[in-house]
């Protein structure tokens, strides 16, 4: 193994970095829009405890989680005080990994149906919230049966602590007034059910629709990308500015393009192609990149090239530890410890 | 942690699975069509070196590897008789950990330049095969000045092997004639190549081209993604059957859609979306995919669901395991070993 590297040029490669300025600030600018617990800072998009340390310096104490794995892991590192897996699960060892961390933890867990409401309850877990449908079909109880299921739960001998819903389907719509009005529209359905279901939450959201929530009746917002951010969500002219690259080194280098070794392997693909800063990606192969300068000749083997994902979440989910920089200098290494499900 | 699954239905899911038999029965028609060292079974689209097993009792003893990882890894678990890296690297710590193997293993790094050359010679490697562009814009020096390289590399004390090329451009031409076609010109440059810079070796292909190389000169074929198999080469007709899946179990149903937690997370997507037999999928996201019948009502939840990867080898690099199974019956697990770089 080699010594700790203090500088990009020493990183074997390809290698997640962050640079941690940039992703603090980030972070600061969303809680000065979002305080506290009006966000739920969600780790599904950075699965990295040391990332949750600056929301916690930032002044948020409550988390989303994606898999019940991110749920234990957070619940482990210190992280317990109100946890929310944003997700339906029927694997009873999962739930009980979790129920086993309720003594030191808040755990609370989406259900949807029947199913997931007694798998939920098997597992000795105490908190639940409605995830409710309001457009995206994917998971989520239809409106109208939330406040049923509601009271099944409580029934149960659960506590309902409100609604949740997501409307992803909206991320991406790019003229600020229809996307207010669309996503107005999912959360007059999210209140509704709210007021059937009772508690104290409506949680929804994400980095797409993080500004629009000011009026809509929405507790809290479950955003993460923001954080790192990514070619896709840079296309929104969000305040928040690109804090994560896969750093790679030009192994191969022609008259007309160059290789570096950072493939599709160590990237999310489901967005497209990655970008590189004054140069055009030709495509990806599983272990390379090929692209060319936009202006002049190729650089040389041994180049050091930073990639810009264009999703960020699959892309941290790819690598086992992302390297905290500071411009080239290396600062810091953070595991990303919340891998896995 | 769970004691050993004996049936998919005690998976903790996503789970990635290999039906043994069907991996076992493409291993033995591509040794039927290419026996022994006629293929270099491609060590990137498995990762596994219990996999590689099922190849050495087919008859082959070379392997050809992606990452020094790869190499690295089979070496230390027996399989050293001849190992490729058909990839480049200036990586001075892998090139050295390549290099430490040689007292047990034969290893063989392709270089296409003066600066992969200078680095393998560095790290005290001993044998290099020269990688030569044949079309794909991609690695490879340029079919004219290879001998030049291979004079170089022989002049630096190091043993010249012979020449790669890789037509991976032509994987996907559906035209048997004209791919051949294509195929056979590609070939011409890397003769020509391969007489400027001696040695024994001609190396090329890849499961899109694997039954091409009778008369090309090609002594041998890399191709691995056939043993597993994905939808995107199942589009070429080939004599392969799908082997490995990614189970699933629904976790929300609707009347119209169900959704399983197998997400983009746990496949390769840069071919696109996965398939379901009997199902239409609507799309990934980062933990679920949103899908439904294409007869009849979504299964319920607690289902289990096989999914059918768009492209094999990104898909098995997001596993740390692959559950063997014979029929829904699980016989044995098998470590993806050889993932990371």
């Amino acid at each position: 193994m080699s010594s700790q590297p203090s500088h990009i040029a020493q990183l074997q490669t390809p290698a997640l970095i962050i640079d941690g300025e940039i992703a603090t600030q980030n972070i600061a600018t969303m809680a000065a829009e979002l305080p506290g617990s009006r966000l739920r800072p969600h780790m599904k998009a950075t699965k990295c405890t040391s990332l949750a340390k600056l929301h916690v310096l930032a002044g948020h104490h409550t988390f989303t989680c994606a898999t019940p794995q991110e749920v234990v892991g957070m619940a482990r590192a210190g992280f317990g005080t109100d946890l929310l897996l944003a997700n339906e699960t029927v694997d009873d060892l999962r739930l009980a990994a979790m129920a086993a961390e309720q003594d030191q933890a808040m755990i609370t867990v989406a259900i949807d149906s029947d199913a997931t409401l007694h798998a939920a309850h098997r597992a000795g877990i105490k908190n639940v919230m409605i995830d409710v449908n309001i457009g995206l079909p994917r998971c989520g109880v239809a409106p109208e049966h939330a406040g049923r299921l509601a009271d099944s739960a409580r029934s149960a001998g659960l506590h309902v602590r409100g609604v949740m819903g997501y409307e992803g389907h909206l991320m991406m719509v790019t003229t600020h007034s229809e996307k207010l009005e669309k996503v107005e529209a999912c959360m007059a359905l999210l209140r509704n059910a709210a007021n059937d279901v009772g508690g104290d939450i409506i949680s929804a959201g994400g980095t797409g629709t993080y500004n629009m929530h000011a009026n809509t009746g929405v507790t809290e917002v479950q955003a993460g990308s923001y954080s790192l951010m990514d070619t896709q969500y840079a296309q929104l002219g969000l305040p928040f500015a690109q804090a994560a690259f896969v750093v790679g080194t030009v192994i191969s280098s022609s008259a007309k393009w160059a290789v570096i070794d950072v493939g599709l392997k160590s990237l999310g693909m489901d967005h497209g192609n990655p970008s590189i800063d004054g140069h055009r990606v030709w495509f990806c192969s599983d272990e390379h990149t090929t692209f060319s300068p936009n202006d002049g000749t190729p650089p040389p083997v041994g180049t050091r090239i930073r990639v810009t994902p264009a999703h960020i979440d699959p892309t941290v989910a790819q690598h086992d530890a992302a390297w905290v920089v500071n411009g080239d200098d290396i600062v810091d290494r953070w595991a990303i410890d919340l891998r896995g499900w």
